[in-house]
């Protein structure tokens, strides 16, 4: 049974403000509340018997076991998943000097929430696991996000903050790279196995102040005979973009190993 | 002003057997239909008097001038956009000797409206002008997909077909790669600047019968830490290993005459 309190609540962590008052963040489904139970513990379950039995679980003093019909009135999906978890907002410390041990991303306005849960499920799978938003970039739990990530925000740290002072602050050896139409062929040079890339709002792209701190900036070749195609989208260019990082530098670190020897 | 039965007709075209019996399909928004008006004269058009005037264009005695309010009626889309185009369903040749010349992608059983008209745009950027899709896999003449193409979809010839047939009556000097799990690493091994590219459907991938008569067989190497990841998205799937085609063989053709020099 849930209380109309409970429904209240639920329903109010739709807006960002209402998520940072109370510090907490909603997932469902059984692989997305999974993967994020494996890392955090979560505040409160609101999940079906179906859901406790089959995860060997039971409920405890702050969880609440619903029937299908409770759930899809607090659901955020059109097809509630047997489970919502009540999850803290993570609060990562900025390390800036990470950039120079690893490859870092950072996005400079991407404002649909799609398009930023996929660049969180693209960095989980290309093994990234700092991303820098700017603060005027879509929130990162907002519950389309969250579940547009498919259980990869369990694994991302996402640090809201001034890409400008990112940029400054960071280690003189750590590379930035910016994204644009008017950039150098990608696949025409050579990346480093660390340092930063920037990708940028969905019709913008990144902000030109920004894109003057960059140290180099990257261009995706279209293939297309009369170059008519619409530009990629913004999730497709982080995908390619990563890609190529890694395919180049893959064997860095053995490498780097190898020569020492 | 538009009629009851216009109306009627439109909001029928949703349906995939309706769309097969008139021969037509809906696209909508300045973006789409223009392109789509570049290479098909539009059977019929449905438009505001503002894009009208934007684009220069009259009223011809089939086509129809609406309100927004009219339009809100007959749109698909949440936020109808100025205009909307009805086209014929183009009948392209089914021509199996073009994956000697060029660059395929073949479907199998792609579900996700979202994720076909994603690949569709996906293609027009590699330049790949053949998508052959089993006659399992969503119809790309659903509105969803359409507008998912963003255009893309007036560029590529999209032919449904059987794949056994596509892959048993290829000419034998044109390759058939797979992509699955068990595949070989993609950046692994020399990709030709040809062949056809299969993509599987969205949990099952590709059908085992299909992949055992593959040449060879793709994977995209996931690069996080503890492979948690979830499998890559099909969209994302084939951006990747479209790029990488190109990147490998996008000289082939200039390298070819420098040899012959």
């Amino acid at each position: 049974m849930i209380s109309k309190n409970l429904i209240k609540y639920i329903r109010s962590l739709e807006l960002k403000k209402n998520r940072q008052k109370e510090g907490v963040f909603v997932a469902e489904g059984p692989k997305v509340v999974g993967d994020l139970s494996e890392i955090y513990n979560p505040e409160r379950l609101i999940a079906t018997e179906e859901w406790y039995k089959a995860n060997n679980k039971s409920a405890r003093p702050q969880d609440v076991t619903v029937t299908d019909d409770e759930l899809k009135k607090i659901s955020f999906l059109q097809h509630p998943q047997q489970v919502m978890g009540i999850f803290k907002i993570p609060t990562h410390t900025l390390d800036i000097s990470i950039c120079e041990r690893e490859l870092c991303l950072a996005l400079d306005r991407v404002q649909d929430p799609g398009n930023l849960g996929t660049i969180i499920r693209i960095a989980d799978w290309f093994g990234i696991s700092t991303i820098f938003c700017s603060n005027d970039t879509a929130d990162a739990y907002n519950p389309k996000v969250v579940q547009a990530t498919m259980g990869s925000i369990a694994h991302v740290n996402i640090i809201y903050t001034d890409l400008n002072e990112i940029i400054e602050n960071k280690p003189a050896n750590a590379l930035v790279y910016g994204t644009a139409l008017n950039g150098t062929d990608i696949y025409a040079q050579e990346l480093t196995p660390t340092g930063i890339i920037i990708m940028g709002n969905e019709g913008n792209g990144i902000s030109q102040q920004i894109l003057s701190k960059a140290d180099r900036s990257l261009f995706i070749p279209c293939y297309q005979k009369n170059k008519k195609a619409d530009s990629l989208n913004v999730a497709m260019a982080t995908a390619l973009t990563c890609a190529e990082f890694r395919r180049q530098t893959k064997n860095s670190d053995s490498n780097k190993q190898q020569k020492a020897e």
